[in-house]
């Protein structure tokens, strides 16, 4: 199955939600305690997905609130740098700073993220802010679930996702669970449910789907797609760590992806690099089984490297890692 | 078109909402600054609802939260009293209160309300206190507008439809639009066009409608139901004051109903008393024209009277009313 | 010893702080759960005290908060009339309400209230809403202590009080702490002794000083006035219910006074009298034995009827009781 | 006139309030958007004035909250590394997080901060986490009007201020204004005239005492010493930026102090670098001639280095420049 995307479109992909600062340890292998150097990127799912994207040759565009300072002049500037249209990054005017993100790279497989996120001016959008014209101008309108996470973000999202599906934009939601901002995992549910529902194609981990199922132990991928092909969803991916991903379409297909072997730096940085890949693959045309490699392979650049956005690979990059590697990990 | 009912069902109405206290002016036609005193009466929406139906012979359930105080004993005991189940009334620990209406009746048709809604208790219903298990037990799930206005009730608002629809149980919406604790009208244009489009008889006034497709200015009926017969919605009545209330479904036939004359005291309750009396004809398998007319009469009984809630009629006052009216206004 | 005040002064009293509405059971001697009808009264400490004054003779003005509302007006009508100025009564433009007292009287013993103070407009007057030049125009400015319970009422109290003692105005400190608002104990004795410090005359009741102290047990008198005259405080009164009260004096005096025998209806509005009787004496150039005696009449006169503020006795009431009276309880 | 402190005590200065971090850049000379490296400092103007104290020798100790992450981890070990006893140092259990300060240099006059102050932990710290048997410890209480800027710190720093009166122990304050976390100049001022009418010492700029007098344009230090040393200061220090700085004793002496020249890099840390040497020369018991000159050379050192806290000067370095320097700027 692949999924139909309308032509004559001034943007592939536009994304909606948060663009912010990771500030990466320079001295790493140890506790932040003992990194005294921190070297600037910008980061957020939403943002580094519009970057992917954009370095793989896709047009596109962000909506998003920054604020009004150093920070968020730094952010608009090097995601325009990147080519992608900012014209919908509104400029908050209540002081508002943008998220930051100190990782901590204790070890590659013991990575943490001191997170600042009270009050992050991409938390502030509001649905006035959201504009239909420019929502059809996309084949693909991605949303990442974190900006649902609070009012009034959660509402210009909810009324994002409401124009996307009235003028026919398929909608991807990436489910992008951070566990700050959110009040409790009912409350993500609630709102995972309803956009998945109305969304075209669904990514995220097994730990995300049981979240958005407010299950207590993990789901199957099967009881998750029986409810999603319900609605809405046509494409639905899901993750597994190591163990590869998953892809299910409507008419009732399945496939397997696996993880590349790669030298791994830090596990930042993994999800949004595979989902600007797979979107690509998908909106080239490749079939649902290239789109699984594209992803991967992607994934596996990106955690070698030191920033999740700066470290997006081209396509050449992707291509060459999958025909390099017919061995899978 | 009739719509269908699941049999042996403990519940034919489980209302969902606030139930508060109305202070109903006892001198009145005069400003309120001239009343010195107020008789206690319960009141809010879906409470009324509910107290309606009851009244109508109808098994009722309520899911709400109320203080632990003196005015949550008496809304939990007078509704217990009408023969309405209260076992999922659950106690608010936290100290809030219940909201108040203080109503002005300068004159039958200048009718206003002074309300205490800040911090109500009926708004901190969480996700954790809905139960499924209470849910699947009802006939109409009824939800009122209102409860989606504020976090944590909106949460367990949208929740609790969420499983009404998973268990098949119909959900009935009351648009219930109330200005206060809304932050916008956006705001309010997102949650209800959320939830029209999962219930299967929606009920509200013109300006209601219009509150949910976020129109400046009156919309036709016909663009609305054009709207929300392409989703889940069979049964859409649309209600134009004195004009009288229109009822549309699925298969595409329409239905109007009029207003019986009376002699208005006040114009509160006569929504309330409506939806109860509506409610109980289609669930008694009354045709929608016939159950337009109970809503009619019904609304025309309570606005000649002090109360809301103490003035819902029985089936025989309402019949006896539709009998002697052949005469519409 | 007696207090000297400045001539040539516009008013007698400025009070400064919370009007509210009390809602007193029609039907009384029983739960409010059962009692269907409340009479409004004008409420709030120092709206009391306001009132109480002027019914005394004095000219009093007020310094508050009030909502642009029904309640909000009457409040105004009605300390107007009674001969206050209300022209520093400033209107909230933020939809905030009044403050409500639901009383509930079970026995003359056992009163309680139910309390609306969430969002209350007097909380909320800025200390840009405080003028120097009015309350210059003071022999006595009033300062309640529940107006230091949150910002930015408490900023703007603060600034009243040193104001006052700029311009050299006696300040006195009705301690009148109530629960709801404050939070903690300890919040509540850093603004108690902060102002307490400051002010001319402190009255109170011993649990009042015990929370100004920060105890956890019953505190003594000595150790109280210890404290307080080393700061600004001339005059302390100290009220131990019906043991009576005791005022000491910074020249080391100390006077007891005693509870009047009455038939008491409910305990409501007893402080507030007995406040603007002792001022009214203190002013009337009254010696402390004597201030005491007209403090003691006026609250056993109002305990023993409906209201707190309609009930504030006039001279003669009060002088009748204490000639009557040469038996003290 | 010298100012006596009590001998036998385990600190020299208890330090109250902010302990944070800065970020420095790294290349600077440049707009922030351009830096992307920051270099980690401990941070905060009472956590400097500590740091600057211990390196001169002083036993200090500090009253603060810090958060339970690798920030919080690092401040505390880098202050208990300088000698700072840090047993005070609650750890916040909320999930908040250190205040962050970005600095921008753009030329050594033209110096910003990106500050991040929401909820910061800092400012959470609460009355019952302040213990009178360790400020009683102290010769002097350093209090930072920061800490007075929101609730509950401001209420943990009126106690505090409270209980070093009490033991009579010398109180500092430093006015230290930054305009972030107020919410008016008019709520400053209350509480800086709270705070300063109390202190033994007050040390600010002049617009800090314009601030702390409401004044709309500059003050005159007359006015300002006649208004302070009608309550407890004896000694005010007023700066007046590179015009040099003014000390006033209650016994009516003034003495002025310059500023020396220097290779200026950034102007932070110019005033905490100040109040530690100045500090330190009163409680050494020199003249206050000589401790204007030990805190104009201490701050003179710390603006032409990189960081606050790191550069603090040893007593040998600023007696070192006071030498060297007979020219004054």
């Amino acid at each position: 199955m692949a999924i139909s995307f309308e032509e004559n479109k001034a943007f592939d992909v536009i994304a909606f939600g948060r663009a912010c600062i990771d500030l990466n340890a320079v001295e790493y292998n140890r506790p932040m305690e003992e990194t005294m150097t921190f070297q600037k990127y910008v980061g957020g799912s939403p943002a580094n997905v519009a970057i992917g994207c954009s370095k793989l040759g896709l047009k596109a565009g962000f909506i998003g609130k920054i604020p009004d300072d150093q920070h968020g002049r730094f952010i608009e500037q090097y995601m325009s740098s990147k080519g992608i249209d900012t014209s919908q990054m509104v400029k908050d005017t209540e002081g508002r700073k943008t998220g930051l993100a100190f990782t901590e790279i204790l070890s590659p497989e013991e990575c943490s993220i001191l997170m600042y996120r009270e009050n992050a001016a991409d938390l502030y959008i509001t649905t006035s802010e959201v504009q239909e014209e420019y929502i059809k101008q996309a084949k693909i309108f991605l949303i990442s679930g974190t900006a649902l996470a609070q009012s009034p973000s959660r509402e210009a999202a909810l009324k994002a996702v409401h124009l996307a599906k009235k003028n026919n934009i398929k909608v991807a939601f990436e489910l992008d669970y951070r566990p700050y901002t959110w009040q409790s995992r009912e409350e993500t549910a609630v709102y995972y449910s309803l956009v998945a529902e109305k969304a075209d194609i669904v990514i995220g981990t097994r730990e995300e789907y049981d979240m958005m199922e407010n299950l207590s132990s993990e789901g199957d991928n099967q009881t998750t797609i029986d409810y999603l092909f319900q609605h809405e969803p046509e494409l639905v991916v899901i993750k597994h760590g190591v163990d590869g991903s998953y892809a299910y379409t409507k008419d009732g297909k399945s496939y397997q992806g696996k993880a590349y072997k790669t030298k791994v730096l830090k596990t930042f940085g993994a999800g949004d690099s595979y989902a600007s890949a797979f979107l690509y693959a998908i909106l080239s045309g490749k079939d649902v089984e290239s789109a699984l490699k594209y992803g991967s392979a992607s994934a596996s650049i990106v955690v070698s490297k030191h920033s999740s956005s700066e470290a997006m690979p081209e396509v050449s990059e992707i291509e060459a890692l999958i025909q390099e590697n017919n061995t899978y990990v």
